[in-house]
């Protein structure tokens, strides 16, 4: 299948261009991708286009024309060139190639398509040995003697009942009140937040994300064509004075977070900013994803706003993809009742139903099964002696952690003397090494010498891997 | 939980309104619901909508507030009235509830949702006992001993290459030449549908479908913001002269199908609408998606728009729901490799997977269980059977199939003496019958009289129901 791939890699040489064309090319990718200009609009006539780049029309010409041949503009004849209508195209491949280690995509592709000798220490999950094996596979054996209806039919539009009444003892424990009617199973939390943003955004509409905040937040929100914002994250929660100041300067929809541990400094949300973020968001109208999913890792529990707020303004979502299976996907939202029901429309509309039965019931075992509890608290000792070794490997690299996390798998690192994160990644890239260069976790590109470590894929190769590509 | 069902109730209660009022909120739900107003756009003035409605303009401020109220709308004090910017919340509930037996919503969240004293001869899927159990129960236990990370790792972005693999085999046997990089694992065949509509698609973008068509492919179409149009089904497929027409006077981008067995007829494509529609789709520039859920029903193999086409515009889409399990939930795109390429980005950034990982290696290993081919040869059989005996039970109530299909588990029926099947739908819904009334199907709303009937779920008791909801 050779020839398969040379044609995708002719397709991605055809997006690179040089030259005073190529920055032309540029200047108009990158408008489409930040919704300067969206699908459908027209865009500046040669002439003007000619004089606001100082390049002359010829130049435009040709920049237009080739990026037509590239389908990402339509030329309507006699009526100028129009932004084309397939926005998600212009995803990733807007970007010149070279950028491509800054990529949203790139962190999550890199990682997930890692062949087996790939070590993954930039990857956002845990390996197979840290993962609750046994209690799994006993949740597979009772699964083999199901009824015949929990293997082949279809589920309720929520998802499993059962799960869905233990999550809600999980919540009443936080003391969010929530009735499983409130809850609606997704095929996993990166899908919640999807039909969120689906329920709450027009394209167009601004939503505020955390600066540095989780890669795949970004990428989700351009699927969108949403304007993204951020503010400062500090070690505790984003900057309250930069917040305010971009709500009234932005009027954001919305605001997409993590609760718990923050992904990926690993900080915690003080009582007294997660007060002033709810008082600023009542003020201005604005509507909270709080995403749990690294929330049992904690030692112990955060302020969590969804409690806070009582699911008035915030909608808490999370998956069991760190600390259970990401192979048995399965995740969820909690909202108002009047939420989750359009939102079950939207989910048979755009998925017809949400988790895979069937990985639902795998969960449901897992977290019943009696070890289940020790296995979170063995995980959590584990993973402090982890942090706290991965520490003493970096500091003789001169990479120190901003601030020591209370929990969870990640260190966000500062590099030595200045050096470019994403350099460093592509390097070691070349040596069979996935990190997490920190500018894919920023919106403002501001995390140049960061990056993000996996405590629990540091295999010792990684470390002279490391210091060969610093040196 | 009973005051959560009020609040809901509640909501859809004041939905509802009556007299001139209520004719001028219906106006503007149903144009914000076709599109023709769109999110954030500006309403039309008090007095410009008042003279146009022949009302005064009291009556419509009155109709504007409760709109507001609704939160459909939202005024903007100095300026006027703007279409709110939660577009999805308006896929279902701006019908009046009225209407919601013909709702694209109502057979599936009927059917999702009944519970276990529930008939359902409307729902799209076989019962357990038609499912290869057998096979299920030994992929699930071979699971139970897999390798750790097929239990708990993300798996390729593109989803298990052995299953890909698989499925490469079989579509080389319908003379579809494809690799398996050209293969997309999806977490269902509707979300297929769904990425490959955010990756073609721009709100009010046209789409077109058939009338009838598969209700879910207008709710999916209606939450991505399409302009829906549709051309009649005949008994060898959509009407070409029609479909001609309809490419000239409205310019789909996209047409939305199925192969093998259309639902709800039971039609097969002849070949010369095949050849006919791919010409006229590469005269258009048309893209077309074909979803081949049904087509492991099919006696023999009927034309297939993806093998004519040689998948240059034509993509092909599936699913192991109706033949297999649907609590196993797994799909699959088949398409160009430079589209697949850039579906892999769309899926990472809205699911950041595709199936449940678990969930494709069932699917693998029931496929590959040695019983899997008896199975689907047996269920042919069966349902042969089924449809006749069916058939001969419905013709004394004066029901008769529109077609006699060559396979699968659904009648399309007309109903005697030109009976309203909403009405009959809503009557045998209240002795716990859920029916699936024809206009849930129809754009055009012209299927008034017709009623889909799947063969598998007639229990004795549905006839008795339709007799006395016909009666």
């Amino acid at each position: 299948m050779a020839y398969r791939s040379d044609t995708v890699g002719a397709g991605i040489e055809a997006v690179q261009a040089e030259g005073v064309t190529g920055r032309v090319m540029t200047a108009i990718r990158r408008r489409i991708a930040g919704r300067v200009l969206n699908a459908g609009e027209k865009l500046p006539s040669i002439r003007q286009f000619a004089r606001d780049m100082q390049v002359s029309p010829s130049t435009v010409v040709e920049a237009y024309d080739r990026l037509a041949a590239e389908g990402l503009i339509r030329s309507r004849p006699g009526s100028g060139f129009y932004v084309a209508g397939a926005l998600p195209v212009a995803l990733a491949e807007v970007e010149p190639k070279l950028d491509r280690a800054v990529d949203p995509f790139w962190v999550s592709r890199q990682s997930l398509d890692a062949g087996p000798g790939m070590l993954r220490p930039g990857c956002g999950w845990l390996p197979p040995a840290f993962m609750p094996q046994a209690a799994i596979r006993r949740a597979v054996r009772a699964l083999a003697k199901a009824g015949d209806a929990v293997l082949t039919d279809y589920g309720p539009t929520r998802g499993s009942l059962a799960l869905r009444q233990l999550l809600v003892r999980g919540f009443a424990s936080e003391g969010i009140e929530a009735g499983a009617d409130q809850i609606l199973l997704t095929a996993s939390g990166t899908r919640a937040t999807d039909l969120l943003c689906r329920f709450l955004l027009a394209p167009g509409d601004t939503v505020l994300v955390d600066d540095p905040c989780y890669f795949n937040f970004q990428a989700l929100l351009r699927a969108h064509g949403a304007r993204i914002i951020s503010v400062p994250y500090t070690p505790t929660g984003p900057d309250v004075a930069a917040f305010e100041q971009a709500l009234i300067a932005h009027r954001p929809r919305l605001y997409v977070t993590n609760a718990a541990l923050h992904n990926p400094t690993g900080a915690t949300l003080s009582p007294r900013t997660a007060h002033s973020l709810l008082t600023l968001a009542a003020a201005h109208d604005l509507t909270i994803i709080e995403d749990e999913i690294f929330a049992d890792f904690e030692p112990e529990p955060s302020p969590r706003l969804a409690a806070l707020d009582g699911l008035n303004r915030v909608i808490r979502i999370g998956s069991f993809s760190k600390t259970l299976s990401a192979s048995i996907r399965c995740g969820y939202i909690v909202a108002r009742p009047d939420w989750i029901e359009a939102l079950v429309d939207l989910q048979v509309a755009t998925s017809f139903g949400g988790p895979s039965p069937v990985a639902a019931e795998l969960v449901l075992g897992t977290l019943n099964d009696g070890s289940y509890r020790k296995h979170i608290a063995a995980l959590r000792g584990r993973l402090a002696k982890r942090r706290r070794e991965v520490m003493g490997q970096l500091a003789p690299l001169g990479i120190r952690p901003w601030i020591e996390p209370r929990g969870g798998f990640t260190l966000w690192c500062r590099l030595p003397g200045g050096r470019d994160a994403a350099e460093v990644a592509k390097a070691a890239l070349k040596e069979k090494v996935v990190l997490a260069p920190g500018n894919a976790f920023s919106v403002t590109q501001s995390a140049k010498e960061f990056m993000r470590f996996n405590v629990a894929q540091m295999e010792p190769q990684v470390l002279k891997v490391l210091e060969r590509a610093l040196g």
